[in-house]
């Protein structure tokens, strides 16, 4: 059957561009997150245009072959890996900014345009995309919107949801469909564009994209609060909060981050401090803001710096980097949860004590401002199946404390595949049916991405 | 028949509040949009909690009834108006605040909550609840979310999606959901938070919201650009907008609005120009943004004043009773389009050509920094059927218009009943076939208002 599919493929697309070697099979087989399967494609192809897109999923239609639609493959919660018998459906190559209207603040682009690109060609107008997702170098607009993406940022300026106006979307069908409007306010019909926006390529492929541009700060300022332990540095978020700053970034770093980051970058953060507290103000109010920070994190014991602006943006870049890469002599998991902000210290605490009970290496950042925590934890691969069996006993854990405390299994990530398993701990029954019921309604064959997203 | 359904219902529902009197049933029979065709309900009921909802909702599910949920009435797009054999569940009795987590920054709130009562109570914690349609005195936070209602802040601090967070909703059946997350941030699963915000009560009962709050500011300028016409104060819009300023309010007036202000208000607006334009900056930076903002008016001609705060807040809530009382020697209907920015100047122009086209009166507001733009226009009532007539054309043309420039037949006022006319024109075939099935997911007998908010 699968050789029958891919032959039929290959002559029901004589121009699409496509590869079934078992290099390209393997490389596009799964994104950055957690493996449970490791699955191949049948093939690969690469989309150049929204029609291409339409006669892909006409062809899918037809055949009932599963679609895997991917962008960069940077997601860390599996919503790209391959699944049983599918084609992945690459984006990449429609990568054109079509326009950036400076007046109307807004920027239309195809999927496959990579983040900072989009980002450079906005500032030329002084303008910027603001959700900037610690991979925003590498990852694609498209499916920044498929994981609704967060990042540093969004303290301030929202999620991805929150600057996408319009998107053009292919349904499973072929159908092209437009939602969302080309303003900034539209409330005409149920939103749609909302609901395509995190839905991980589930309901639709996402082959346009409306966003919202903000403006460049005039201004920005970096304050660095070295504190001699996590409780404390938690404890300046809410000092910040009380004292009605808005951050555009909020970071939280434990020790052991800050030392994974020496290591690797040879700073010198853990020898500063136990915990630090990273925050940026920006605009006409920068410096202003940035002195009420400092006040307030200084009044609480911490060791404040404001960082010239080399040192600074080297600091934020530093944080962006601190998911560290994989090594092979360790298991590691990131989680991505998000408590409540007063929960914070509690939360962060928590983390500390299981790792502690399950003996597993612990890890911590944090976008503080949205309350947005990404413990890592890890084992030696040595160890094998039992460090491993340790190793999902503290994710367990740590996201049904964090569900207790009234948080969410996934702050920004997405469900993907890898957090299915703890989806039906945070969704009631009515809410998964109704989730089902949804997608039927755009993809009643259900050969959009299955088995991501939502809960069978 | 009629009578038999209320028989069934006061026995089957003896313990809810309601009430069939004609006085009532006429009372609550419209909201303020304007009326197609007068209908009245069976009754009026009014819920006093969740169970009562469901308890409503089950009969109604029961016995094929019709629900026309309800909040304060004030909605202007006829998204509240009885239909054929309804009842009118009234959700003004569930005003209670339930919860306000200062450093968690958010509230929890049932529906019939007044905007302004949740934003005393969250100021006494220096804090606010952002969304502020004009009629925020006197609506209720679930209509505002039934609406995804704007205001005038919303140029800096979203819509009313952009705050909510969670939300508790009764099905048609009288199923109890919960969607949404306690933080900032939540991807998991499809966002039905977003997809019930703005339906307009279609698609379920809103009974419990949770709403993000934002900081009040600490400090507010407000500036007031007086233009000798429209288009060189909508020129100020783009200037801001090229200084990088993003104010919490940017306010359009011409030159008939301020006329009407000082006819009603006693104030001298229009002896001091033929536009203005309201600009109030924020936060820490509003004194160096507010200056910004007066070089930037000054430069294209405007009489600019740094009002004092008495001054200021007065002309601000001046604003926001610029759509005026219902005067009955007049038939008046008042718009709700948004156009991209940078048509803004275009568009007004636009509209004062087809008033003097089609012989109807015309003034302009708008939300200028959301391109959101109100549009009044009214003809004498003693013309009778000629006059409307001219007024139905010019508001045709003023949709099909603003259309045409990229824009939207609503920015925050909703589809409701009246803008059911429209919507083809805006929403294609297939967006209202998704529409309609996603409907018929959540209300599968079509018992929730029907004849609102999407097309039959």
């Amino acid at each position: 059957m699968t050789a029958d599919t891919l032959l039929d493929l290959a002559r029901s697309l004589p121009d699409i561009e496509m590869d079934s070697s078992a290099a390209i099979r393997a490389a596009y087989g799964s994104d950055q997150g957690p493996v449970l399967e490791q699955m191949s494609p049948l093939a690969v192809l690469w989309a150049r245009s929204v029609e291409e897109v339409q006669e892909i999923l006409r062809w899918a239609s037809r055949t009932g072959t599963t679609v895997v639609p991917r962008g960069a493959g940077t997601g860390v919660s599996g919503g790209a890996h391959a699944t049983a018998g599918c084609i992945v459906l690459s984006l990449e190559r429609m990568n054109r900014i079509l326009e950036i209207r400076p007046d109307d603040e807004l920027a239309v682009v195809e999927p496959g345009v990579i983040n900072a690109d989009l980002n450079k060609a906005a500032g030329e107008h002084g303008l910027m995309y603001a959700p900037d997702p610690a991979s925003y170098r590498i990852s694609t607009v498209g499916g920044n919107v498929a994981t609704n993406a967060g990042g540093l940022r969004c303290a301030k300026y929202g999620v991805t949801r929150d600057s996408v106006l319009a998107l053009d979307v292919v349904l499973a069908d072929g159908t092209l469909v437009s939602t969302g409007h080309q303003t900034f306010k539209g409330v005409a019909g149920y939103d749609l564009t909302a609901l395509f926006t995190g839905s991980e390529g589930t309901l639709g492929i996402v082959v346009g994209i409306t966003v919202r541009l903000r403006y460049q700060p005039v201004k920005t300022c970096t304050v660095a609060g070295f504190f001699p332990d996590i409780e404390s540095a938690a404890a300046g978020v809410l000092a910040v909060g009380r004292a009605r700053v808005q951050p555009a970034i909020m970071e939280l770093l434990d020790g052991p981050t800050m030392a994974a980051l020496d290591a690797v970058h040879g700073s010198d953060l853990r020898s500063r401090g136990g915990a630090l507290l990273l925050i940026q103000t920006d605009g006409y109010g920068a410096e202003a803001e940035a002195a009420v920070v400092r006040a307030a994190l200084a009044a609480l014991g911490g060791t404040v710096s404001l960082e010239d602006n080399e040192e600074a943006l080297a600091l934020v870049d530093l944080r962006r980097h601190s998911r560290g890469d994989a090594v092979h002599t360790e298991v590691r998991v990131g989680e991505d949860v998000a408590v409540p902000r007063s929960g914070l210290v509690t939360y962060i605490a928590e983390l500390n004590r299981m790792a502690g009970r399950h003996q597993v290496r612990l890890k911590v950042v944090a976008h503080a401002g949205d309350g947005n925590v990404h413990p890592t934890f890890w084992v030696d691969a040595a160890e094998g199946s039992a460090g491993v069996e340790r190793l999902d006993a503290a994710l367990d854990e740590s996201i049904s404390v964090a569900l207790a405390m009234g948080g969410t299994i996934t702050g920004e990530h997405g469900v993907g595949q890898f957090k299915l398993r703890w989806l039906g701990q945070e969704q009631q029954a009515e809410v998964q049916e109704l989730q089902r019921q949804i997608k039927s309604v755009f993809d009643p064959a259900g050969i959009l991405n299955p088995g991501k997203a939502i809960l069978p």
